[in-house]
């Protein structure tokens, strides 16, 4: 039995979800249908993507994800079905699906079926639900419409790597993407980068209103005293900013997409 | 297999829910139960008449649907179960359950059965629960109590409809009944009686601070520049006014309940 | 088929129980995953101890609940499994799972399990679904780690009980510990322990703003009239402050925690 996941900026004071699990249950009883969340900033595409790149690869393969955010069509921005790594994405070609996996997926489909309402304001329900039926009942994504060759690729968690032209020091600079229930900063910056790029040098991190120096990275938020910054790995394989007991994000005023993380390898 | 919803204002830092899923679990392992919210606003009637309204038609016949919100029950406003639509139900007599279609029940039963726990605060758990057991269990819904003829009919969903005493022109007078998570203003005017109306006439809409003229509903929030004001057609069957990449309630001031929408058909 | 329900402070816009449920299906599928709660206020242990101790006793025996709450793990605070009522709990000995019941846990074992992943900042994934996942395939709780032989116990629900000094009269002395979605404040003064005291006496309440002079409690919030206040029996066995159609919280000044409760029975 195939799982069906929801990845939305609906909320929950609505009829959206509902009405979509009502039409999934309708077709496929005892369908289990997991929320991975309705609380997506609105229209906010980056985040519903690390969200999903984050939950759906601890699902069995075979699992389909419905992304509903920016979610009309159009010629630029069609509704797609795609399988990457293993599993089945259907949402709008808006950007965000190139953002789930660093992998390229294995189908692209241009959703291409007639929808049973007569309003086209409600594609989550309209299409993707339909389109979610269909795969759970084991048929084949190439049905559902055209091939496509690629994806819309508007922007990337990579953080990016250069020298520094004075000190020649190895530096990367990258971003907050995320911040967490506790007021963890999630950074773009991937601990094997950071790793490869480290060797046996010391470092520095760069924040908009501090410097963090520290010899290695983190692996437990109580390795520093109460109240200290770490920069420490994630669950996620990205770099992490925290504070031992406290908010990050409001003590050191770290805000995702606007704040800048620089770091600099020290060469002795 | 029976599948049980939940429509609640119990939010969601309780043990409401947990409670009820668990009771509802033990009776009946591996009952689908679907949330459809619990972020009513607290004794919000109208508002949970609205989601549910628009929600319960997408999952099958013979669904139960329990409604806890106003839920004490008085001589005036008992406990009841009802079908409706070929669906059951669970509430309280308290306007809310009239609000949900524009047919009439099919069956309407006072409940009456003996509740399991002592305390009075909570018939979610100790009624509507109870209730629901019974009719996932195939039983019938006469068992659960008393025939009763009409349920209280507080309030409606409908705009009214007349002509102005100067121009004679055919008049609309609705109001906004819901605001989604994007800002979308839906009204209390059915698309259907819209088009019935305005045969081959302009027409215009007055919101509090603004007019909109327009010759047709719009099928899609591009459908007009970014920025601009538009009346479509949502999915719930009732007009919509929005902007297109804009939050519509706070540019054009409109609140739920609170704020008044009247269409004029201009005669040429 | 066992049922695993989450208990937790991660909220809901982020990837952790997205995470956690994909991890639990792809082990078990079809498992009965039921949220509690995510929106514990972060770290606060006794908000989710009251949440899920009147949750839990509604699902079946051998459900195992999962809690995450301040989980890091230390040597005075380990990861645990226990039995306790006949459910499975799993999450961390920091006081929060000793606040779950009156009664002894049945089976106490420090987890002492490997986990799958390099990342030591979300046992939540790592260490209590696989925890959970031993338990649902019916293995021995015993199995994974070694027998402890109490939890940490550095706070408890109940209210205490002594003379006035002056007058004789019996007193309870107990605080708000939660402020449900109506307003409604419960305390940790018992029912029962307050009808033992009361036998035929009439009582006083203090509270912080004003007092309250009942002869008995009351069982619905409509036996006083709108806008007053009472004192009720609330369905978690805990003496509930109340205003019939009214915000207690608010219109009393009454926070959790922080708002004491005083009972004075009189000696006539």
């Amino acid at each position: 039995m195939a799982i069906v996941t929801l990845t939305t900026d609906w909320g929950v004071r609505d009829f959206f979800a509902g009405a979509v699990k009502g039409k999934l249950l309708s077709a496929i009883p005892g369908l289990d249908i997991i929320d991975i969340t309705h609380h997506v900033e609105p229209h906010n595409i980056a985040e519903a993507a690390f969200i999903l790149r984050h939950a759906y690869p601890e699902f069995p393969e075979g699992s389909i994800h419905i992304v509903s955010l920016r979610a009309t069509a159009s010629r630029e921005s069609p509704h797609v079905a795609i399988k990457l790594d293993g599993h089945y994405f259907i949402g709008t070609d808006n950007g965000l699906l190139g953002l789930l996996s660093d992998n390229k997926p294995e189908e692209i489909v241009e959703i291409d079926i007639p929808q049973d309402s007569n309003y086209f304001v409600f594609p989550g329900r309209d299409i993707f639900v339909k389109s979610a039926i269909h795969l759970a009942q084991d048929k084949s994504i190439k049905e559902l419409g055209f091939n496509m060759q690629g994806l819309q690729d508007k922007s990337s968690w990579s953080a990016s790597v250069d020298k520094d032209p004075e000190t020649g020091n190895d530096r990367i600079s990258g971003r907050v993407i995320h911040v967490d229930n506790y007021g963890n900063c999630l950074t773009n910056i991937k601990d094997t980068t950071f790793q490869q790029m480290k060797k046996n040098r010391s470092f520095r991190i760069y924040l908009p209103a501090t410097t963090i120096s520290q010899t290695k990275l983190y692996d437990a938020y109580d390795e520093v005293d109460e109240g200290k910054i770490l920069v420490l790995m994630s669950s996620t394989g990205f770099l992490q900013i925290a504070i031992n007991q406290g908010r990050a994000n409001r003590l050191l005023g770290l805000e995702a997409y606007d704040s800048s993380i620089n770091v600099e390898f020290i060469n002795s």
